[in-house]
């Protein structure tokens, strides 16, 4: 089941603003309803607290332990926005960043795909527009 | 015949602001002057109504219920723009959302393939651009 | 010769506000220079006057007389901003939308590939970044 | 080597404004360091000035000079940088137009491919992004 | 071992702004954790300083001296981040342009892939959106 | 319901071989099962009979009547298969071609998507290859 | 685990000969060294056995079962050749076809993506060739 | 109407075999049927007669000359098939080639595209394939 | 430098026949001219040999152990056909294979990108086609 | 002019047959009848002389030599049929390979892009069929 604990964080590494995005195309999860798998693509961006400050220390998820928390969702029975809401909230509590997006792509059921965006915090306008 | 009494809610399942889309790229209906098939995709984009709220207790369209909604106009002959403007008012009235917006996308009849928006409520920007 | 009496109009089919796209990918004039066929593809978009005034009557283009409009080029000798201008006017006659964009992509001749741009009203930002 | 003279222009066609866009995909100048020649993209987009004004009356250049004047390149040893402020000071000096974009794409030298933009005026936004 | 001084510059070349873009798809790294190589694409962007100043004397990066200092990080265990900040400060201290971006896009390891970006100076909204 | 009097046939019109491939990317049939429609295309490639033979008088299947077979198996309950085989049973019958090659590409069902391939009489090598 | 008994089959549905394709884009499995799951797309091809033989009643795998089966791969430790011998295994047991192709694609693992085909019986050049 | 004097041959110009293809992707002409523009891509491949035969002194079609024998089909009602074997006829009357293929490929009419092949002499088998 | 001892075997994993392919996207060496670094593909095919032979016990690359070979060839100045062989030749040693193919794509210098292919015994015609 | 005293051969390297391919994309030259460019890409594959041969000794063309011979063809006025065999005769005296194929594709001129292939020797199957 979804396990927050998997994830690792590190401190920011500059002293400049950076933004950092993680997209993990082998997402995947089980329909509540069905039993059935889903498969997704899933987008993180997110600033990282500057490093001079408490949330700096913990500023930046790191890449392999984003993997097996991802893993994590593979027998699951969660819908789509439940995990979209999810993912953000965890990384959130992990990282407390300057802001925070994720984007779910979805690879249909029934003809239809789907796709669902939860951000956190200010997400400049150009990431938006993605 | 087009029945939106086929489509199913759920409450808003977050209480962070969550956009969905959902596309579907199947559709097909009748051309009401030749009676000729037509077929497009779908983009339905929306924000859901906060959870905490009257229209938060439907405040999203349940997937396989959109599925059979869409398929309903299979057999009716119905201009692109009645499509999309019926498509519009059936969803608005169904779950009351934040905003609303719905792009049909046509194949293209005589060598000339076209497209209608039609929105509820105050769409961001960026999704306006797509 | 390019015939404005050929397009129809058909009243505003919605009172919430539609933008309406059509791409005709065959279109084809004469290069009044040298003779030789121009190719292109002519990309109408517009927002069509509100039902209830005089001009919503005939608010949108009827689409196989658009076809027929457009193939009135055929043998026509005319530059590519020529084209584009003589289209934004007859359709602003025809429809007096709320606001109308033309553009006109050209395959090329001597390794150059062209496009022109003309609009009336107030065209929203996200059609005129497309 | 590159000469202005071979460019020609003709009065703006259309009391509308219009934007106007020339893409040429085939050319080529060489390296000043090392002789190879270089290989690029020239994008040329442009409002003409209005056709009642002293500048209007050579508002558009003609395309078949555009395509002479950036064969005059050919053998000519330039830098990226200079083919492009080149051709933004010709043709802004031949058409004074209301504003004038060039941008250069090269094909790459040494597993690097690069991109030059100038501008003239104030060209808008939804061109900028392109 | 990642190498400035590898580095050269040459005089801003045009009175009229310019914006220079140079994009490295054959960039090497290795990871510091478990001394793999990484892959990735290096984009700079950057406006060089005027040219009738003292930054202006060295306002754009010489080509090939770029991609040997890329190639200096080929044998260095370095975390993306990293990589991507030290290009920022190795580029802007040499060229001390008017503003500067530096993305970095990743191959990926473990079925994700990622992107930094990092910035100096007042970046346009147009850069930023791409 | 399908309806192979739909078909219409003329003579083959010239008397050098000619091979002949229709693709219609438009066909929709219903699941036996489910009820659900299924979204395919289907291409048919022949070589007619030659026009001095009885068979040559019906030697080519008229496009716009095929266009009207394809749209009579719009509600209608059929496999894959039975789709496939029907059509190559009819047009078999209908135009006594040399040969005849039927291939059905189908959007899926279920994250599988499926193609069935029929011939008749001796299908050369570089169709079948396709 | 993987469960052959999942699998079902129904009647060759036609006399003619056909050639049935079904693409499964979204199996996935895990690595029997890392426990990191593997993704990957199993492409079967075949032609089943004739329909008035004993192994032609039960000719052709059932669509919905043969996903079942597939996803009962799901939390399986498996090589990609044991998966792609034993697929070949479970659905030559099943149909006995004329002949029968398995061919897994995978996404890769540290930068190498991998490929394996299987064979039953006397495939046609042309699907060998795909 | 169709005018193969347009046509214009030259010599072969090489001792050793060559092979020559010409693609046309903007051919236009008539549905004799309805009136209505057809577009299609023409692909003309062949072999011309060896340089010191009577063949081969007018071996190979001139480029120019073949554009505008193309563009005298614009206005002509004729069917799909009659434009490829038309060209077929013409030109191997010209070349009197080794052999000689024509392709054409039509946008489609009534979601319909269509494609058809005529030969003269023995083509090989890889063109055959493409 | 590059090193066959990182490669490992293990048992051909099926009695009935297999083609297993991997294709490495990242392969990196150095040019033994230039001392500049050289990017490429390399993929292999191979026929393992069969089980129960002594070749069979050793009839397969182990994904890892392929992997660490390819990276020692990072600081190895090497012309792209001596890497070829070279490869050809480690693995044949290895793996004692039924046939074995090795194509490195290379991604150019001098604007000339360049393709290697070699192979060990009797390799069908339908992988050389690739 | 072209000058094939640019090429330069090293002896052949391996002693397995070695198929190698050059693919140069950026090649000019100039149309003898109008003085305007031509560009195009010149795909050269061939089996060098095995290496114990006299010919072996100059089996294989150098790389930056073949660059130099493509660019010697810049300002010279040739068709694209005598540019292909003229290439096609150079790397044949140089090199006395097993056998050789060079294909030109030209980017088009008046809307028809070309292709030319020459031969030498006993070219494989699966290289015709590219």
């Amino acid at each position: 089941m979804p396990d927050p604990l998997l994830l690792e964080a590190f401190p920011t590494p500059a002293r400049e603003p950076l933004v950092i995005e993680h997209v993990a195309e082998e997402f995947t999860s089980l329909c509540p309803k069905t039993g059935h798998p889903d498969y997704g693509t899933i987008t993180l961006r997110y600033r990282p607290a500057p490093p001079d400050t408490a949330a700096g220390q913990r500023g930046c998820v790191e890449l392999k332990s984003l993997k097996l928390y991802y893993q994590s969702f593979r027998n699951e029975g969660i819908f789509y926005e439940a995990v979209t809401d999810r993912i953000r909230a965890d990384l959130t509590a992990l990282m407390s960043p300057v802001w925070l997006q994720v984007i779910t792509n979805w690879r249909g059921r029934g003809g239809i795909r789907s796709a669902v965006r939860a951000e956190f915090g200010s997400v400049p306008d150009e990431f938006r527009a993605r």
